[in-house]
């Protein structure tokens, strides 16, 4: 009887423990109540890669970048509908919606008939919204998220969808054509109707970083946006601009709340650097981007069991290698920090300035100490960043080419050595990352498969290669949404 | 007393079922009784991805090679003691030991110490043990596994190791200096010692075949090793040759048995086709390592419960990319399709009879059928392998270079285009790829971290983000090996 009584208990014994693994197990497979969604543009795993090395060679430390350690991670393919490359559009649709489409359409199946993304769903289950970019809110990446247009071209129309959504928050750049200028049929001035459906709109730090809780819906941009409505390069940040962090750390403050939200968060200008082959400033905008995501990470460190945070890349972009023909082996990270602007700033700001003022006497001695002050490269002297004469010889000819102003083509051989960009700028660019031990093999995106890292609740769903419809899939499912 | 009874009944079935549960994740920790360990030499994630592309557009099936079916999947950072770029000594010292070593060491750490194999550990514990390259079996990979050599160029010191190990089955490639012609202390003749030790030596394909499960430990290796003791480039294989698979099968054949088996098989030339920027060459010897590793999933899946597979790679080389600044977004791997020999064949079979038959006669003109004949490319006509006259002005002067017989320097703008290899040769193959769609960063390895995949018993541990030191570690783990 005591025998009995004892294997009684102890099955009694085991048996709670075993439903309370049961119900532990039951309680994880409840949905997220907050959603991160970072998307690193153009950042393929070479990119990611690279920040780690440059943040390593800075620091001191081992340490990798916040995405790259998280403990779940997964590999994706990339390819659109139409075309192995694919592009920002197809790529987001498929991000966001969980379908294949066509190069350029924006959420949207090859057919034109509208998916209803991942932000819409958790929208109409009445979770907050917000909506992040580094470059302008109306681009192809974000607009997956809350438009259905055919082509990414058409920003008047996405603006009009962006302004309908009812979504909680926009951040990041401007906005492309607000008004309809470009359209043949406007239909309005999209901020206008943004302010009637009840959004404030604000582009200035000091009254952005002082937003609360009891704001309502919220439009913000950066009073700055210097290139295509997009924040400046994080290169190029001054005090005055706000970050994409600081966008990141306001959208959380706003909108967590017992309704739950869905965040994505957009590092857009990676992809804008690779396109120009300068490496620095891409590292800058990715290390950037990871900022933004420590506070995501932060914040799931207080609500473990309530947090998914997701990051990817939407496709390679340049065909980043680390290694390069000319270093062979070698591997120097720490040059690239020898470079103070990007690309951009150093094409529109330094040499326009110089192009200005040397009509008719422009002389390559001139970039001399400009070579050396922006990019740390030197014709003479000792050490690594010493031009050999063949690099020498090779940026003359590009600086003669830049002041030529003559157009390049694509087809040509110049066009392999300086894609559509300003010949002397990206032969900086290339020769400071060579000297780094990084090469190129493109202007345009590549078709290379992207790393994925994700922690938190469902996070372990993607472990594994899969192709990128398979992200946005296996999201809604962990949020309980449907997929159709 | 009767809902007592039916509570304990209740009880007493789920306790069995939460039982049973235990019991069958305990008998998965099991360790696996069979253990495939695939390296593809210089096999990054752009290799294993233009292969599967170049497959699909030779299929027209959009199935993936076998090794990216596996459901576990993981990236590995691959730098070494004292490079971020690794070589293949310090990589495999990585996967076989789990210690990270100086660039040239095989199987010792940093300090010289010697670290005991994964298949050291295999063998101590009763397993068989096969080692299979189909570069020569003393080559670095291959070596790592069961020699301890301050350096991979002791090929000497390597093969008297391999003929003491006592593992059961060698074969692919041959041996570099098995008499230690070129070692300061010869140690004996490196074969005589195997045969004296047991080993059977087949070097010829009809007895390679016919050998059954009663023969004890063989070292096995290709009659025809025309590169370095290495097998053909698959691109090049004859029907009297013997193929990694059939290498791998007879292995499976002969090592099957109760005590279990740990074989090793490296894919060696995908590196070296990369080395040379030859995208076909390397994705040939891909799909061959694929067809090895078919056959271990064919074993598997009769085995399921009892194997692992691990595929992985040991660093990428060149710097492969799947985008091509000239062909900006698009894509044709089926070009790839009229490459007909190997860089490495036509430089020594094709170019070097010419050569000899030419002597100061050589012409470019009579370069145009044989461009077409063995690669495609075209100086008129239609279509996309019509060489441009940019393009085809740089052949000329490849071409050139080549009958100059000139070497060309590192550290010179011409090895920027053409490496060590043979300009013409280089310079088609890199033409060719470029017309597919696909760039090449360097001649050397890279540090891009790299694709891991596994299927089997533990395969789950594979997933995520690590070194490459954590492979070894894992597989050491789930075999039930201390590592020390």
């Amino acid at each position: 009887m005591k025998v009995k009584t004892l294997g009684f208990l102890l099955v009694v014994v085991f048996s709670i423990v075993c439903m309370m693994s049961a119900l532990a197990i039951a309680s994880e497979a409840q949905p997220p109540k907050y959603v991160f969604f970072f998307i690193g543009d153009g950042m393929g795993t070479a990119q990611r890669s690279a920040a780690n090395e440059f943040l390593k060679s800075q620091t001191g430390e081992s340490h990798l970048m916040f995405m790259d350690q998280f403990p779940a991670y997964g590999v994706t393919t990339t390819y659109a509908n139409d075309r192995f490359i694919t592009g920002s559009a197809a790529a987001a649709t498929a991000l966001a919606c969980g379908v294949k489409t066509n190069i350029g359409h924006v959420g949207v199946d090859p057919n034109f008939n509208p998916v209803e993304t991942v932000a819409e769903k958790a929208k109409k289950k009445g979770m907050k919204v917000g909506i992040i970019s580094s470059v302008s809110i109306d681009h192809a990446t974000p607009a997956c998220f809350y438009a259905h247009q055919p082509s990414r071209r058409m920003y008047h129309e996405i603006a009009m969808e962006l302004a309908n959504s009812d979504f909680d928050f926009f951040g990041g750049g401007g906005f492309k054509d607000p008004k309809g200028k470009k359209s043949k049929k406007p239909l309005g001035d999209a901020l206008e109707i943004a302010k009637e459906n009840g959004y404030e709109i604000l582009a200035n730090k000091e009254d952005f970083m002082a937003l609360t809780k009891d704001f309502g819906k919220v439009i913000a941009y950066n009073d700055r946006l210097p290139d295509g409505q997009a924040l400046p390069y994080a290169i190029d940040y001054k005090p005055e601009d706000i970050t994409l962090a600081e966008f990141t750390q306001k959208a959380i403050e706003l909108l967590e709340g017992p309704e739950g939200f869905f965040m994505m968060v957009e590092g857009g200008k990676i992809d804008w650097a690779c396109h120009a082959n300068d490496a620095a400033t891409a590292i800058k905008d990715t290390l950037a981007f990871d900022q933004a995501i420590q506070l995501a990470y932060d914040f799931y460190k207080a609500h473990p069991q309530e947090t998914l945070i997701v990051v990817v890349g939407d496709h390679e972009c340049g065909g980043l290698s680390l290694g390069f023909a000319g270093t062979r082996y070698a591997s120097s990270f720490d040059h690239l920090k020898h470079q103070k602007v990007s690309f951009q700033a150093f094409t529109d700001e330094i040499m326009r300035k110089y192009k200005e003022s040397h009509v008719g006497k422009a002389a390559f001695e001139d970039m001399i100490p400009l070579m050396k002050e922006y990019f740390g490269l030197q014709i003479n002297g000792e050490g690594e960043l010493v031009l050999a004469n063949y690099e020498l010889e090779e940026l003359k000819e590009a600086f003669i080419q830049s002041m030529s102003g003559v157009k390049v083509n694509v087809g040509t051989s110049d066009y392999l050595l300086y894609g559509g960009y300003d010949p002397f700028t990206v032969k900086l660019t290339h020769l400071l990352n060579q000297k780094a031990g990084l090469g190129w093999t493109s202007y345009s995106h590549t078709g290379v498969p992207l790393s994925l890292s994700a922690i938190g609740v469902g996070a372990e769903t993607f472990n594994g290669f899969y192709d990128n419809t398979d992200v946005a899939k296996k999201l809604m499912t962990i949020m309980g949404f449907e997929f159709k």
